[in-house]
């Protein structure tokens, strides 16, 4: 197969990121189709990219034999259905993080992936930041020696509306479930248990609906290493993105990406523009990876960088630390999943 | 006019870096027709980026009344000629630095262009990269005070081969003139003398060539700010492109720009990566914008941001250059170009 | 008073640095006399910084009258002893940290101080640093904003001896203990609850000894913030000391300090030379500075900028630390001091 | 000789830094004796440090058999004079720069050292910073390779008072001098040629006084390296001291020092505070560690690492420094002075 045609199913914000990068920076790719609920929304995004055809209805798209394959940007409520009817129409799936919010509903999405035999990668695109990847291969090819710690700093510049935090099931799962991925990402490693202390500092709001904006957890690995994941829903500098790293032989840390590189001078002291406002200015070029590295799995029979493993674990630690904030206690991974550490 | 219809003229290195952005990442252009000497190169080009037309003929092109516009990346000595002939059919012009190595044929260019009331804009991509922008902006808007010192780095990698250094024009017309340019884009103001310290202390046989490899230049500007540039053919550690300004107000300063941010620290030190390796990494971003400039320019009909005028000027301060090499002592542009300060 | 005499109890290795302060850097201070359990060592200790008085028993010098002050330097055991009786003589004292290891013997040296109306001034050096003093600068100016989180990141070079393991009181009151202070001077806030993760990962002996070499502590202020502190026995790049504030209108954080200042690029990378390596250098600056403020508080009868509480709340902290590891849950401060939040 | 009692010959700003440093800071050394033209300063200098001799006569210490040494701290048309008389009279002489502004005063000043044999040290005390020494490890070990460029920044904070510049010597003699040592120093090599560009941009009274407050000034040394030194009398940002080498290997940058490492970030940007204000804070540890060496190479009658020599060079440099500005054109060294390059 020349190029991988490419169903886009949602043309939201993350679906036009995808529709962006599919039409011309992923070689290989062919963004064949887009729906959305909205045929307006995926005609506009069509016409855009210069796509033929744009539906209403992603069934069609499952339907048409020239489909390839599909990018799942839907609402997060609907990523499970539509990866077991892609996986039952026989298509390979990218799918925007998180597949589900219950391990029960995932399960069955990953039962009708492992049964099709099709590709499934979870949208864990910050995997693909070459900042991080420098980190993860630092760990690999032992230059920190042997892990000690992990610590991640991740904060939005602003919170969202509140009407998208009542639905977002959670600071956990929708916001440290991108930190929960990169700790195992960078670790290559397994949660045993971990401890959570949280708040909403930043818009009592954001309390008022159930759910915190400010949390700090502490996650001990099944080598011994202990991580620490600090999440802010405001952060007025900017996105706030970085890990660090600590060894037996050294340390890593990353540091905010920037704009520009000018450094003023000035009577009042030395400063720099800020970094990268946010995720879609941060990560641009591993959006475009990830996509690259999901056309490549398919065309050369590879495995997968981030499997439907990776896309369920992320929410068994999210669930675990909604648990510990609740009970004030460590809890355990395998008190949510009962098969974990089998 | 939706699309700009352009046709690019020279599928060598530079022309491939023009065709992948006009292809995918500038709004407005579409990449219409590809001509090159090698009927060959042109149709690989065509092919890799869906390109219909490819021709080993130019002239055709320029016959063409689709075409819009042309981006000339042919090789120096022909980009006079075809200036004048695109000009004369009309065509809007982007055309590589630099515009011709004597000033007889960039005046005749230059008139041709006027006469036909086309746009040309000159190459010099680096207007256009974020960090330059910033500095010029802090010129600008007074945050450094009134300018009086300029310092650029400016150091390749590894040296070109022996082949190219003898039809490049020399050092200050191949290399420096990227830096003059620089240095008139960041002050807004014109040199009036220079003086050039130079030798080949990085390879004898760029010096057997009747090269050099290595050079610093100072300046005094009309206003009285002294500026100085330094260039050298390899630099161990990758592309060096800085700029330092110092004013009455305040200082600024731009660094490298680097692949990943991670900093290791082991018993040994602390160390980065090297920053990008040459000019396709390190200036990605100011190619594309460059020729989204370019289109935006035309279909608002707006000033080119980088003239003719621009185009001519740092052949004159090259020229100078290679006087005050040729007879150590400083040499004024007025010497160079009669016209000059007049 | 013109200057004020100081008695130096103990000449170890900390004793040694105040004794050269005292001696040469401290105006105000005059270093008069030396006491160590070792004669010969204050003898050589006095002869060095041309000491007139060198003794073995601490309690002549309590008992002359010139004497204005002591540092005290001795074994950890041996402190709250001293302050009472130093105390009891009308001194003024400076003693390190910790004051002793258990609650009941804090107390009565508090007791004995407030008793004699003698200043008491612990040392806690680095709250003299000119970096953290700019952080808790930022957090009292309002720059940052209200406090949400503090991470502290403190790190010794290597680990000290298994003897030295034994007797130490523990990670938490012998290393920890400078960076509970830290917390509560950057803060200005007292924690109500902490949890700790920790283990032997850098020695096995350390383990065996009953102590762990790496620990994170999670910390919840009164105020709602949220701190950690992350220790390890070994950082084979040297001393690693920096915090990380993040409030609403900002975020702070301070950077290791160098021996130099020179980057170094190669082939390889991009590179500096390590951080100072342990205290002694890196903090060689706070330790002359703790020692003119306790002569300034002296002379100008102003408030001790670290009192007796400062050092005994530390202790609290590292008993819950402990207890927290022990039993694996949570620990309130006010488990281990009834008094605490009264 | 256990103690090297040393004489202070002037207490004005320079002569007290000495004086703290010898009477606390550098092992070995006794400030024994002050001598000031004003009796008044030389007293209230010898009090502060508790110095016991304090004359305004400097001859009487030349005549006192218990001076080993003495550190010249004079006004400038004084220094050569007095090293006569010192070397004389047998001292050792530690001499602040420059020796004079003739050659033939420097002369007769380094030929009575060498007939009375005994040791001068020139008070270049940057060459004992630790960001250079380190740059003249990388040379000297072979970090960078062939050494081919050295680039210099040194800009004053504020200009001094106009009835300073107008006895300084001007600009090269009095500022540049410094940094014409620097070169020597980072180099280990001589020049040959050099040219100025320079002005009075920052305040025309310094014009109309004859003298230039903005400088760039290139040089070629003998091995084919090319140096740039750029001077400014006002930098409102502070003392900006830093230095870049360039060699076939590699490259070598300092950064200016600052008091703290606290990095802020805000809505607005990232910043730091401003770097030290000025020489006195910036190179504090220099001028003690050029004493330490003073004093150590007389106790092992080592060769001084600044010699006369070294004091007399950049004079040289400094006076075709200010004939290549009066005449507008390159000078070379053997211009100035018939005896260089034999």
């Amino acid at each position: 197969m020349e190029h991988l045609n490419i169903a886009l199913l949602g043309a939201g914000r993350i679906g036009q990121v995808h529709a962006a990068n599919l039409a011309g920076r992923v070689a290989g790719a062919h963004l064949y189709a887009i729906a959305d609920v909205s045929g307006e929304a995926a005609q506009r995004c069509a016409q855009h990219y210069g796509v033929a055809i744009a539906v209403d209805d992603y069934q069609r798209l499952l339907a048409d034999p020239l489909v390839h394959a599909v990018a799942i940007c839907t609402s997060t409520d609907t990523h499970a259905r539509i990866i077991v009817e892609a996986a039952q129409a026989g298509k390979h799936i990218f799918c925007e993080k998180p597949i589900a919010q219950t391990l029960e509903s995932i399960d069955l999405a990953l039962a009708a992936v492992k049964s099709a035999g099709v590709t499934l990668q979870i949208g864990f695109n910050r995997r693909f930041d070459a900042s991080f990847r420098r980190a993860r291969a630092a760990v690999v090819n032992g230059e920190i020696g042997r892990l000690e710690r992990v610590h991640i700093i991740s904060r939005d510049p602003a919170p969202p509306p509140i009407s998208y935090v009542r639905v977002s099931g959670g600071l956990f799962l929708d916001m440290t479930i991108h930190d929960f991925d990169m700790l195992r990402f960078l670790t290559g490693d397994e949660v045993e248990e971990l401890f959570v202390m949280a708040d909403a500092l930043v818009d009592p709001a954001i309390g008022a609906a159930g759910d915190v904006d400010t949390a700090v957890i502490m996650l001990r690995f099944r080598n011994g290493a202990i991580g620490t994941i600090e999440n802010s829903r405001r952060a007025v500098y900017g996105y706030d993105q970085r890990v660090e790293l600590f060894g037996s032989a050294g340390a890593l840390r990353t540091e905010n990406h920037y704009q520009n590189s000018a450094l003023v001078s000035d009577a009042h002291g030395v400063r720099r523009d800020l970094p990268y406002y946010f995720f879609l200015e941060r990560y641009s070029e591993s959006f475009a990876e990830e996509l690259r590295a999901f056309v490549s799995t398919i065309q050369h029979s590879t495995p997968t960088p981030v499997t439907g493993w990776d896309g369920r674990v992320p929410v068994v630690m999210g669930l675990a630390a909604a648990r510990s904030l609740r009970e004030r206690r460590p809890v355990r991974l395998d008190e949510i999943d009962a098969s974990w550490g089998v």
